[in-house]
């Protein structure tokens, strides 16, 4: 698994941003710790997503590279599908529901991406997805429980470790449990006893749940500012988190608006309010990080600012 | 002053943050040259203004610093003269309008300066900032037109041009022209036939009118959302500003709000409207910087998120 990892890192490397890592030092005073910031916000497309889906594709075969790729996403998978092919020079199919905004079926289609449409629920994006597979031949990705996606959401971990081998924590946000996974992987393949942890909203806490019951969760509703976790884990990602990961903290809505609002007074970025739930889990439970070394995955950037929470 | 520009970035850098250099493909692609944004919006207290601040107390007498210091500010260089006075043990005086918004207040005073309001005009700002230099014997320092401010205010572009030898411009924006003239003396020392250029809002053309008359001229009125460049260029830069910068480029309102927007969404930084107008600068002349290496340095990131203008 560690040579799949890098592998994994060398051969995405050319189609993705090698991303900063930041530090504030009024926030470490909060904290009480020494935060690493990974910024996926800056990666292509402006999300940690770039990374799985590049990945996944450079794993096709030529002829599946030639039939293209079929992914349902209205969220940043759709973009980052979308724009890695581009890059690889492959068609990629989208099925977004019809009430996806506007603003995000222009970023599908600025990055290349050919949109299909269909009814909002999810057997419907389901079904429509299963329809383009099989007339056009097209190669289904998930976006978050495939193989070749979580070991390439894995390489943000892998380069924060890079520079900081010596980090006590990785800390990041849990929605379909992609990034998670790859970060244990990662952290336990390239840290030092580093322990995983995750945020997730309290209002939407399907992976809380599933790590109490030892099966995959779902959530009734999820009513949650934090609307890049709102998804489920699945069976690919989760025996990964259940073997790696410590600990999920669930955090609520008001402790997701203040760490964001810390981001972006504090650090000067921008990021979704997903990556927030990170820091929110580590303000909410400050015992647990005193004087560590913590690094937290910033998953993304791609806001609406004009509905900022402040 | 070769030496004086290495001597005091020597000095000053145990109390700055040495900034990330930010790029962006997609903004590139816009402007058609190749952009490197030195970001000052992740400098202590949120502004290139800590380091000119901070090389004026360092080189202060020892009497001087137990006396300690005094300036006119609502802005940035108040919160910069607190916290490097602080940092470095010395008392700051700051004359701050009655008019001066609560948080701006809260932040200088958060940073341990001592506030002293007055009446709302420059002649009040004046004679309060004389009456405290007589009362406490505090050594008044200048936010723009101080020669140690403006070799503090070089080093950011020293930085840049430290990592980047090979730039062909650098561009600001220019307000009360500490970061100008710094930035034009470290491109003549530093820099490799570097030009400086400067973007200034329409609305509060006064440096562009001073190139032009060859003395210092003022602004009537000064409507623009770059509120940080309001102020006028004074003896100590304008010569400096005169010999070493090749143009100053003016932006209307609506091509700073769009500059400002692009480095939002692409970027996924938090800069000052004051910031977006070097960019703004470079979109409205891009046959000049046509595939050219061009330095822009983002001056600060210290917005009110609750009115940002999109």
């Amino acid at each position: 698994m560690k040579d799949l990892l890098l592998k994994t890192h060398e051969q995405i490397a050319p189609y993705i941003h090698r991303t900063a890592i930041l530090s504030s030092s009024q926030i470490n005073d909060i904290a009480g710790c020494e935060l690493y910031f990974k910024c996926e916000n800056f990666q292509k497309m402006g999300a940690f997503k770039m990374r799985g889906a590049t990945n996944a594709l450079l794993n096709l075969t030529e002829e599946q590279r030639q039939k293209g790729v079929v992914t349902h996403s209205s969220g940043n998978f759709a973009q980052a599908l979308s724009l890695a092919a581009k890059s690889i020079g492959i068609p990629a199919y989208i099925v977004m529901p019809s009430s996806a905004p506007e603003v995000k079926k222009e970023a599908v289609k600025g990055y290349g991406g050919q949109i299909i449409i269909c009814e909002p629920t999810l057997e419907a994006r389901e079904q429509t997805a299963a329809q383009v597979e099989s007339e056009k031949g097209a190669t289904f990705i998930h976006p978050s429980n495939d193989m070749d996606v979580i070991l390439g959401q894995g390489t943000a971990a892998m380069e924060l470790l890079e520079e900081h081998p010596d980090l006590t924590h990785l800390v990041t946000p849990v929605g379909g449990g992609g990034l998670l996974a790859g970060t244990a992987l990662a952290a336990h393949y390239f840290g030092n006893n580093c322990q995983v942890i995750a945020g997730e909203p309290k209002n939407a806490d399907d992976a809380y749940r599933s790590l109490i019951s030892g099966r995959i969760e779902t959530n009734e509703t999820a009513n949650t500012i934090a609307d890049g976790l709102k998804t489920n884990l699945g069976h690919h990602n989760f025996p990964i988190i259940q073997k790696h990961v410590s600990k999920i903290v669930l955090v609520e809505e008001e402790e997701i608006v203040a760490a964001l609002r810390l981001i972006y007074e504090r650090m000067k970025i921008i990021v979704e309010p997903s990556s927030a739930v990170a820091l929110a889990a580590v303000l909410k439970e400050k015992e647990l990080f005193q004087q560590q070394k913590v690094g937290i995955i910033i998953s993304g950037g791609n806001v609406d600012l004009s509905r900022l929470p402040f």
